[in-house]
């Protein structure tokens, strides 16, 4: 058996570079499939520190602490795209890590990205271009009738990093406001919402979608998914088909998270426009907790040990709505909700604008 | 407040005596809601272990850790009923322990749980007969028209430490059998099939029952637990009343199971006789995990925590069945099915007869 299709057993290792909430919610459904859990992560006072057989704090650039790690597991997986290159290089080069190095190269960059989703996935993106200085900005503005968002290829998240351009006064300080780096400009998309798909795929080649959700942001940071999402059933099928696209093209292991936006269309239906990929599982999948038989997070986890994916089928209808800064202090009240399915992240410091942990409230199907 | 009614915050810390499959279910239940495990267990090897955010590896007679383990935390609860009666006592001399002292002193004793079962929480049970030597057991034989089961009065688990007798010639080598313990002798109940209630009480006195399970024995080990049970709705109402009987007259706080025997009747239904119960999450109620919104082991840490209790409605019909030894071999192919939701318990090696994991496979209801 080669190192793509390598199976783990019970008992085996997975690593995890990220202690954050996600990385705690993979953990614990490695544990419950008989998986041990090793956490990678800098900061001692991580999330998943406390749901895992081993842990290293150090930093991602310590290279005896990552050599260990990668004699540690069988398998190294993680759960934020930005880790650096030289780490997934490093880690690459002595063990198995899943989803590979392309998932990383492309959604570290959005121009990568973007160029990659058209080029090589083929599926619809922003028009874009690509901004070094302001010279380049003002050619891509002139393509998109003088609009659109400047955004910073690397290390944007959560809105932070972009700058709306509408009028040239704005033009003028954007890249600047961004802090002077490599960016790109997008073409704004009049769409109406935003919709995701949580898509896995197995090192079989074996792809499994949910049922897309419709997002809603506050402040640019997801404040609920919605699931069915209101779309027609043909726009619903064309978001699989999308997401499907995009797993195969970068022979992709794992659990992804795709977010489009629906556009719109002159059939009084939408077209889907991909917004970004996340090489990992998504805030917009923690639906898939409550109201599916196999979540986004076990289904990450059959996918990186080499198993066979889970049915990712929906047995509830739910709105999943995040618990930010002190939005977690109606904990008790959530607990007294008789269809109201709590997880807390064990954060120990609540602030504005941090995720604290999430409720999903189920609904019978089709209510 | 008193501590009677003491509630836990997200980020306090639940102790856990035991590190076994039932303390490791547990203390994922309690870190999903933000709670911090401490697991005391004398065997470093233990699977709750993998689990927990501190961790202490004593004898349960060792006063000194089991001070410095009850300073560390806000509750301590157990996922075994044999804890010894000095630890408990030293522990609730220390901290909260729930549930509280009197449902150990009942259900560690066959002789004190029949009785306080008859004599105060008022239910039916078997025809008993406290047997100290050869002349107990002959009085007790002769009122149960010369047949019984003896049982150890203590430590029995999974058939061990009891002998079926039908005739002289068992009777006369039984109580040497047992190892000349105090005993019980306890008359045959003709019932044809045993089911068990899972039921909550939480500090308010709140109780909660999930539906019960038909169970079914292979070598004296429990194999499966089927929901629905198959008996008339009559006796599943009353099999929920008399479970919550019990927990009320124990003034209980926390899951309990408790297992009865159906005995057909002339009315065509069945008569209930309590058989025993466990004052802990039970082997009959993993099935809650997957068919439920809030499961036996989500239940049990809102409960100890002076928490609301969760809804036990169920969604699914559900069958669950324990990986015993080598039917944990079966991992992968359990992983194929669409239905099928896999337990592991991390358990590094497998023996013959020995709880590795479970699974519950999962049905519409009412299908």
């Amino acid at each position: 058996m080669s190192s793509e299709e390598k199976q783990l057993k019970p008992g085996d290792t997975i690593g995890i570079l990220g202690g954050g909430q996600l990385g705690r919610m993979i953990a614990a459904a490695a544990m419950r499939l008989g998986l041990k859990v090793h956490i990678f992560c800098p900061d001692a006072d991580s999330p998943a520190f406390e749901c895992c057989s081993f842990k290293t704090v150090a930093d991602y650039e310590d290279m005896e602490a990552l050599h260990r790690f990668a004699q540690s597991v069988s398998v190294v997986t993680y759960e934020f795209e930005n880790v650096p290159g030289e780490t997934a290089t490093f880690l690459e080069e002595h063990c198995i890590v899943r989803p590979g190095p392309l998932a990383l190269t492309v959604s570290q960059d959005r121009l990568t990205e973007k160029t990659f989703l058209r080029e090589k996935a083929g599926v619809e993106v922003a028009g874009y271009y690509a901004v070094e200085n302001q010279g380049d900005l003002a050619t891509g503005l002139s393509l998109f009738d003088g609009m659109g968002v400047l955004k910073t290829r690397r290390f944007g998240y959560d809105g932070k990093g972009q700058v709306m351009i509408r009028t040239e006064e704005v033009a003028e300080t954007a890249l600047e406001a961004i802090g002077d780096q490599p960016a790109i400009l997008e073409a704004l998309v009049p769409f109406e919402k935003e919709i995701s798909v949580i898509v896995a795929r197995g090192v079989d080649g074996d792809i499994r979608c949910y049922d897309p959700a419709d997002n809603h942001h506050q402040n640019h940071i997801l404040k609920t998914s919605s699931v069915p999402a209101e779309i027609p059933r043909e726009v619903a099928t064309a978001a699989l088909e999308i997401a499907a696209q995009i797993v195969a093209a970068l022979e992709y292991v794992g659990v992804m998270g795709v977010e489009m936006f629906a556009v719109p269309n002159a059939e009084e239906s939408y077209d889907l426009v991909v917004n970004e990929i996340a090489p990992r599982v998504h805030n917009s999948g923690h639906w898939t907790q409550d109201a599916c038989p196999v979540s986004q997070f076990e289904q990450h986890v059959r996918a990186i040990a080499g198993w066979p994916l889970g049915n990712p089928g929906r047995t509830s209808d739910v709105v999943m709505e995040n618990l930010i800064g002190h939005d977690v202090d109606a904990w008790q009240e959530i607990l007294h909700e008789p269809n109201a399915r709590l997880t807390l992240y064990g954060k120990t410091e609540t602030r504005d604008g941090r995720k604290m942990g999430h409720v999903n409230r189920l609904l019978p199907l089709g209510a």
